[in-house]
């Protein structure tokens, strides 16, 4: 079962130069959402993969990609992260080269990468937005594809797009993290298939 | 509707001496655990409150309060609670003197709390426990307290010491990081009275 989770990340910084991630346009949040996208107590999940699609200054888009099969080396702390985000940033290379084992980084739009989700690799693809279907009620295909927005929530240009490909999911009326999103996602979906 | 969460933490430093909350007997995980049990995006959850029973050296038990009714000047950021928490450990004050609004600290050990909660607040009491009923198949009362472990777990006299007074309840089969029990757990009560 194909699981993958795509933030779209309105301000998140597209170079190196920065001291801390909260700071960096709220990359402190994407490092929240690889926490819960890919680690459990003691292990990660090997089944889920991470995109991040940062459209801040000064160079965007990039997108970078965290592969649960292959990523190893990792604690759930923010400074390593921030050493894997800023080694990432760094990488002078155009395409998919890989600077930490499962992390890589590349130009693909966010516009981009959904089409190919969608079209290409046929995952069904999830819009989180309050307004959406109750995440309990959806019957989840063999590929699944949630696409979330950071704090400031994602563009209506970016969001009606995704909307051409997928569907809007609900997690209810509270305004959850979105983080929290995530490792509720996760854990619906585990409930499906383990318990 | 009362909803409390108690971390029980086998080796978090019980006095400031610490350069970070991970080092501190993984005190990082308390932060992960407040963020979860008290954050939303934007907002608090006011009718929250995190406690955390501190066993480690050199003077346990500390019992660390966190209201969110009365919490304010805070962030999910670690730097933020590293600060609070140094600032709290520091506090030379045998009793629920805040150094912060909405966080205390006293000298309450982990079967004091529970024991007082179950007796005096008649709160139920469910234990976090892979064996334990389905989460999804509880009838929540009015007044719910959730216990769980850090990394390690608890110690099988504490567990045995909390099922005097509660019962045990699992999320399933997947081993969550402790945090995301709570994000699971928060979600799971929010459903059942807001969708």
């Amino acid at each position: 079962m194909v699981r993958e989770f795509i933030l779209f990340s309105r301000i998140g910084q597209t170079d190196p130069n920065f001291s801390s991630l909260h700071d960096a346009g709220r990359l402190d949040i994407m490092h929240e959402c690889i926490v819960s996208s890919l680690f459990l107590s003691h292990g990660l999940r090997r089944d889920v993969t991470f995109h991040a699609i940062l459209n801040g200054p000064p160079n965007p888009p990039v997108h970078i990609k965290i592969d649960g099969e292959t990523l190893y080396d990792v604690r759930t702390d923010i400074d390593t992260w921030q050493g894997i985000i800023k080694k990432t940033l760094s990488n002078k290379a155009q395409s998919q080269q890989q600077v930490h084992p499962g992390v890589s980084k590349d130009k693909v739009s966010f516009e981009a990468l959904l089409k190919s989700k969608a079209e290409t690799d046929n995952c069904k693809i999830y819009v989180l937005e309050e307004g959406g279907k109750e995440l309990s009620k959806i019957e989840f295909g063999e590929k699944s594809v949630f696409v979330l927005g950071d704090h400031v929530g994602m563009p209506r240009k970016a969001e009606t797009f995704a909307l051409r490909f997928g569907e809007k999911i609900s997690l209810g009326k509270t305004p959850y993290l979105a983080a929290s999103c995530i490792t509720v996602i996760n854990y619906v979906l585990d409930q499906k298939v383990k318990f």
